[in-house]
């Protein structure tokens, strides 16, 4: 975002702040403590509960389960853990059915708590894993046993590769017979409809600064029936669930900015798919490369998700940079750690082409000025990325 | 802060942004993801670590022992459930020493280990109690036993009293004998100066809307060798111990505030001790008025908290907001809810005095006009809530 001639194609990471939810910023800019019983506190209590009932009527929720947290990782830790807790306290389940290709704030929330946790006598859970098809997207639950599962958890659209899961047949089976079920929901949230109620589901969440609001801002929808028994505990703020001092700021951001997103969605998504057929044609005419995002089987338009085999990824986002382009390998959420993404590995692809994996994500900032350049520079800059592979 | 007239004593709730971190934010507004392995990442990054670096610097500690969190009270349940899990898992240690008056972000993470988190087989550890001394300190801490002592935790400033704990006394001993330590300093950081290394403890944490730093910022000083299990699980940032998107705007605004904090310390610490001053004499002409802040034992000169027998603490608040001045009764995070305050109960307050409490909490926003104005109102204000609890 620095310098006007950048191209910015990371937004999968990080979407800019949208203008609405700057505004909402400065509107809010002197509110304090929410929770303070005085004039100015109940304006910021207010104004928090304002941006609840907003996020509520756009993703299909009740005001009273919309929750916010401080990120989308201790939104998706609270659910993990909390449902899974509180099905091994109240029925004694211990099972937690997850797919290999969920983000790190689910799948190492479900390692935790079948194994990490240090317990002595063993683990207080048992992952059971949801297979997943060639394009990554997590399948068919096995046998479900409300008095042995704990929990079902479902990425609905991965981070990845922009492939959209079908919920139906993941998480539905565990609704229908009342076992707790989670959907993280961070890349969809401001990118597909979303409708709460209509799923069923216990939880789901969402991180405002993935479509365009602030960081340090997550939401945990909460249906008030679900049995969470949270790991995050203190002061009992957002229904005993999320404890800290709400930021008044941030909820109405977030809400200011989820508001832009879903009034834009349609013709984005329209928008969005011109430019990621594009960007696909040069794509599939650059020899091996390997695409995973699935746009036939009804991926995010703004998501390009492929490999170079015989290119570092590190070499083709390199290279990108000095062209200009901000981009990404897609797996790295902590940086500089160059290994093979656990969602390729778990699509079966093989360590030399995982290696070579490029993401690049679109959104409102994007233009066609954009796409002409980076469909111009993509082939040349994975011609320079596989010569300096052979070069190792 | 709505409307010019009012006047704010609350800042031990939450203190106004400082100018300093206004400046910041819109210093650093454009930042994405200082994960990304580009230009606008690497600028993100470096203001993260710059950030990291100045409140090391301010704090007694390296940069790679600050690690951001998205509250104050996440940085505490990671401290306290980490470390004790950490604990558990290397040397089978099971106690937590722990006083009665520490904040809900620990002793609710303590009841969480020693009870709430269910395990079957019973709870994963054993609370010990601190003993509190008559201004509500916690004090010295019994026996240790490195072999079975997992934890010893303790509050630095008591966010009702404002009251300061001997810390030498109370971590003191499980320091030398290497057993792990937390100490949340969440009402200190920015209002005492603070070594870190000079402490000895493995772990401390700081909340940057308490001193004039942005919400949803936490602050996590933890040791390197620190054995810390975090609770809080995914992408792996931050030393691995709170995982989520680094706020680069957070961060730098955050090392603004606290920067601007301590270069006024000791101006505002004289300043203020002034206004208590001016503040107990009143408190002190009021009938049967019983005072918990101890300014002889060293309380911060930020605090009164106070009681008025026969008054209802919400009434107090109700008619000081009435009149124009934010207060609290310093007990409730999660507000609307009146009953005696846990602190009050430790220091064996009375229910019927301790439901009389009021606390007011001064900051960098308090003027001479707004003392005189308190000073002038309160005597009335406890005369008209006592009249209204005769009433019930």
């Amino acid at each position: 975002m620095s310098g006007m001639s950048r191209i910015y194609l990371d937004h999968a990471a990080s979407a800019p702040l949208r203008p609405e939810a700057v505004d909402a910023l400065e509107r809010t800019a002197s509110l304090l403590n929410p929770a303070g019983q005085y004039a100015s506190g109940r304006e910021a209590s207010r104004i928090v509960e304002d941006a609840r009932e907003q996020i509520g009527e756009l993703l299909g929720a009740d005001r009273a389960e919309v929750l916010f947290t401080g990120s989308g990782t201790e939104a998706d830790n609270i659910a993990v853990q909390g449902l899974a807790f509180g099905a091994l306290r109240t029925c004694g389940a211990r099972r937690i059915h997850v797919s290999a290709v969920e983000h790190p704030a689910v799948g190492e929330s479900v390692d935790w708590l079948c194994g990490g946790l240090p317990v002595p006598g063993g683990p207080l859970f048992e992952r059971v894993e949801i297979p997943v098809d060639v394009p990554g997207r997590p399948g068919a639950v096995g046998l479900l046993d409300p008095a042995q599962d704990a929990l079902v958890t479902a990425m609905w659209v991965n981070n990845e590769t922009g492939n959209v899961t079908d919920l139906a047949s993941v998480v539905g089976p565990a609704v229908n017979v009342g076992i707790p079920t989670h959907v993280d929901a961070v890349q969809a949230v401001g990118h597909l409809p979303v409708d709460f109620h209509g799923l069923g589901v216990a939880t789901l969440t969402a991180s405002a600064h993935k479509f365009g609001g602030p960081k340090s801002v997550g939401l945990l929808l909460a249906r008030r029936d679900a049995v969470i028994d949270t790991p995050v505990r203190g002061g009992g703020q957002e229904r005993k669930l999320r404890s800290g001092t709400v930021n008044p700021q941030g909820a109405a951001a977030t809400a200011a900015a989820l508001a832009a997103a879903v009034a834009e969605m349609d013709a984005e998504h329209a928008r969005l798919a011109g430019y990621q057929e594009r960007l696909l044609d040069v794509v599939r005419s650059i020899p091996d490369a390997v695409v995973y995002t699935d746009p036939d089987g009804g991926a995010l338009p703004s998501h390009v998700h492929m490999s170079f085999p015989g290119a570092e990824g590190d070499s083709l986002i390199m290279l990108l940079d000095v062209a200009g382009v901000d981009a990404s390998t897609g797996s790295a959420c902590s940086a500089g750690v160059n290994r093979a993404s656990h969602v390729l590995t778990a699509m079966s692809v093989d360590v030399h082409t995982a290696r070579g994996a490029l993401r690049l994500t679109m959104g409102p900032a994007t233009t066609d000025a954009d796409i002409d350049r980076i469909c111009a520079l993509l082939p040349g800059v994975v011609e320079q990325a596989r010569a300096a592979g052979t070069a190792y």
